[in-house]
């Protein structure tokens, strides 16, 4: 059976980074903004279009509460494109385990793939580094760095409330709760390259036994 | 200035034996009962008075509500008793620590050593795990044995729930919340030695930043 590794991250923990380190330093194959690739491949509709979708009507979908959805039905229901590509997903997240030894990011893979026995990492960190990786990241992007720390605190929080609630649609485990995972790596303070062949070896020691 | 790296744990996830093993790998100094022992030495109390005393009294006092106190004022007042073993047992972690690298265990040492920027380690386990661990640790008290699966665990939850207690009266981070730590271990599932070399090189990486 292939060694599955699923990464849940806080948005600006650096979890991505680490899974794509983790993933060279292990030789496994890292699937990350590929599945929606794949997921566009599969049903020629647009990237962005599929990752709003799952980003957001998802979530949206659960936000409303009933009384809410009795005045305004369009919103509260769940589209059927959307049930199509959240389908295709799980599809191709089972399909790309089959295939053989990875990392995954998000997709709530811990729970998809829990028959596997994944090794599941969760990375955070504390806000101000946080920040600060958002904005080193952002160099570039002007829009970014106009917004005050505060506002763009007040996103990157949305982002991972969005993160949480896809997640809890699809498992019974809370996203973020460390009782889902076999680690927890709180990223402040560190650089992320220092702790990957640590965590590599971590894999190993549960693929191993 | 000294390592410190303080390790916080869930009753039956073998925390105490990783944190001893971790002190082992690296050659630190480890603490735990030997606070107790501290105290006894320095107050000619008993130590199982000691230990009862921040086990249960200082916890019971938050645990009282203002109108219970009215009515049992001796229940919810905190003896000068348990506040004199309460700042000995700080002034022993802080002398400890002063004293060089060590690996302390519990005592709320994450928060009251902060100022070392220690390594703080959380372990954790799934209930079954636990489980089988106290009843493995206990295959000679026959009290334990005699207990279900379901007193046993209730048993371990009232101790955690106390642990937390101890911890959030001196701290402002909750115990058993991630942000508290810079890495969470769940410990189900594998063996507790084949893992301690390479959280000693975490350990390490931290504190060569």
């Amino acid at each position: 059976m292939p060694n599955i590794i699923t990464l849940s991250r806080e948005f600006g923990s650096g979890g991505r980074e680490l899974g794509k380190r983790l993933a060279d330093e292990l030789g496994f194959a890292y699937y990350d903004r590929e599945i929606i690739t794949e997921i566009a491949e599969q049903t020629g509709m647009n990237e962005n279009y599929i990752e709003h979708t799952i980003e957001n009507e998802v979530v949206n979908f659960k936000w409303h509460p009933l009384t809410f959805a009795k005045t305004f039905p369009q919103v509260s229901a769940i589209s059927n494109t959307t049930v199509h590509i959240l389908s295709l997903q799980h599809n191709i997240v089972r399909e790309i385990a089959a295939k053989g030894n990875c990392v995954i990011v998000g997709r709530a893979a811990d729970s998809v793939l829990s028959s596997y026995n994944p090794y599941n990492i969760f990375v955070y960190a504390d806000d101000e580094s946080k920040l600060k990786r958002c904005r080193a990241r952002a160099s570039d992007d002007e829009r970014s760095q106009d917004l005050s720390d505060a506002k763009l605190l007040k996103q990157i929080k949305q982002i991972d409330r969005n993160r949480a609630e896809y997640h809890d649609i699809i498992s019974s485990k809370k996203w973020g709760d460390k009782s889902a995972y076999n680690i927890c790596v709180n990223t402040t303070g560190i650089e992320i390259k220092s702790i990957v062949p640590v965590l590599a070896e971590l894999c190993k020691i549960w693929f191993e036994r």
